[in-house]
């Protein structure tokens, strides 16, 4: 089934295998009165309270303790200014081996602290995508590192398909699965674990308007890269990749995009409806079911919260 | 044990077999990270996710569901602004049975709309604790209904017994139970659990600073009101009750107060680190981890989180 570069179950269960004791076994929650405002049935799979505070946890464990020994000697690398920085750090820490982060010398101090405290080492660089990979080129050149790739790299894609692994084992009978896109790594895993084990779950991807790529893509046929991505959900920005995207146009059903005041809305919602802190990005498939409500009355849904990393100090509905 | 009017372990045992079918048994929640910044291993029992968002539902519950035939036909009243307030009403809602809420004309519109959601009656009345207790008084002489007092009711205090008895039933061998004290139905009810169920464990009790009563009345031996109480922790600026006193007298070993600037900084860290919603009552006990650090240092500790109603638009860290 799929390409056979593609995970096969074997080998998402292996991941779950290899990185179950470093990971949380995420609850699932649910809360009545976002039924009632959806008319839907919503499971909420809480990423949010994963380790680091995001499911990149997930695919960052499994690749670092699938390295080798040699590799493991060397450390691994990769430029990030977002939660696959901090999930990195910690997986490289857990495993006894280094982490070199290059951010952009713009990101927030909280950040960087919060990688330095997992013991990642930065190296900090201009804030550009060019700059970002000639720096990570740089390090990785001196160091021997191995570069770990946020989502574009198969041991990736097979750890953040635990999450929906998961899922299917707490709740039965999902009518839908819906995760939120920025690269592609936990929709194309979550695509994965699906047609694997739920294979009467349809696969819906939700992604901001103003950072349509994926619906695009989807739609083109080809991988359509962002241009100029604007949005609140600060870990969409990212276009699919080239092992994401196959997986995605073959077994996804839909992206649906959702505007930034339901992606605002559906935040503040799940805040103080289910009592839980998610991220902007974590909150953009049900800010689809608000914005599409017809499609999801009555229906079974698993939704994976991605994270919960925020700055409270800067909330969207404050501004 | 105790004075022949509290609640008995069986009485605490038929409250919770009678609300069972109507609340929430809440999760119980730890983070590594809270417990490497106190040096203690912490488990908070999660009331945020109750339903209507407190354990106030608990007493609440037990009170509506213990009433006659005959009082259910005329209803409940009460006099709150807080969480009290939605409670009964959604159990009267629950019970088939009518609620009548007495709130302060200067409540804000979300409070009075949450009420009205869960189907109580509201009625105004000039923002003054005698305007408050004449209105009732009117309502229960017009109407027949029964005054559900917030915490002095054993009725009331038998069913706040059972988020501890949920808790001692989840984590073995607390060293320390520990919740927020307003008029103590919550910490008398935790107080009876723990002795009949957890004997070995110590009870502490947490306040504001700027509503010290409990503090006081524990050590002056007898129920000292609070005086122009002012703390962020909205729900503890009640006075300690006849029925409750007694009980936290006799068995709570230490009441500890907490200034402001650590309870913001306890919920803060809560929210930040643990990823859930709670409200500034609820942060109390954390806070006084954080200001009485080396009471705690290695000990095994119970929280009872109280609950997570917020203003989302007037957090305490943006003032």
């Amino acid at each position: 089934m799929g390409n056979k570069q593609n995970p096969d179950l074997e080998t998402i269960r292996e991941a779950a295998n290899r990185i179950g004791p470093y990971i949380h076994r995420t609850p699932v929650l649910t809360c009545r009165n976002l039924n009632d405002i959806s008319g839907a049935d919503i499971y909420f799979k809480c990423e949010n309270f994963q380790k680091v505070g995001a499911f990149k946890f997930r695919g960052a464990t499994n690749a670092v303790f699938s390295l080798s020994e040699n590799e493991l000697t060397r450390g691994v690398a990769t430029h990030s200014s977002g939660n696959h920085a901090q999930a990195l750090a910690l997986a490289a820490r857990n495993h006894g081996t280094k982490a070199y982060i290059v951010m952009p010398n713009n990101v927030p101090a909280v950040k960087i602290e919060a990688v330095k405290g997992y013991g990642g080492e930065i190296i900090s660089c201009e804030p550009t995508l060019q700059a970002r990979e000639e720096m990570l080129d740089k390090v990785v050149k001196k160091t021997g590192a191995l570069f770990i790739h946020p989502y574009n790299d198969t041991r990736i894609i097979a750890g953040q398909a635990t999450s929906a692994m998961e899922l299917f084992e707490q709740i039965d009978d999902l009518d839908i699965i819906m995760v939120p896109v920025g690269g592609g790594g936990l929709l194309s895993g979550t695509s994965l674990a699906t047609i694997y084990l739920s294979p009467n779950t349809v696969i819906i991807g939700a992604e901001p308007e103003g950072a349509d790529d994926a619906c695009r893509s989807l739609k083109s046929g080809r991988i359509m890269p962002s241009v100029n991505p604007r949005t609140i959900a600060d870990g969409l920005l990212t276009s699919l990749g080239t092992l994401t995207f196959p997986i995605i146009k073959e077994f996804v059903s839909d992206i649906l995009t959702v505007s930034e005041e339901n992606i605002i809305r559906a935040m503040k919602l799940i805040w103080e409806r289910a009592k839980i802190i998610i991220e902007p990005s974590g909150a953009v498939p049900f800010g689809a079911i608000l914005q599409h409500k017809y499609k999801f009355i009555g229906k079974k849904i698993g939704i994976i919260i991605s994270g919960g990393n925020v700055d409270l100090n800067n909330l969207p509905w404050n501004k």
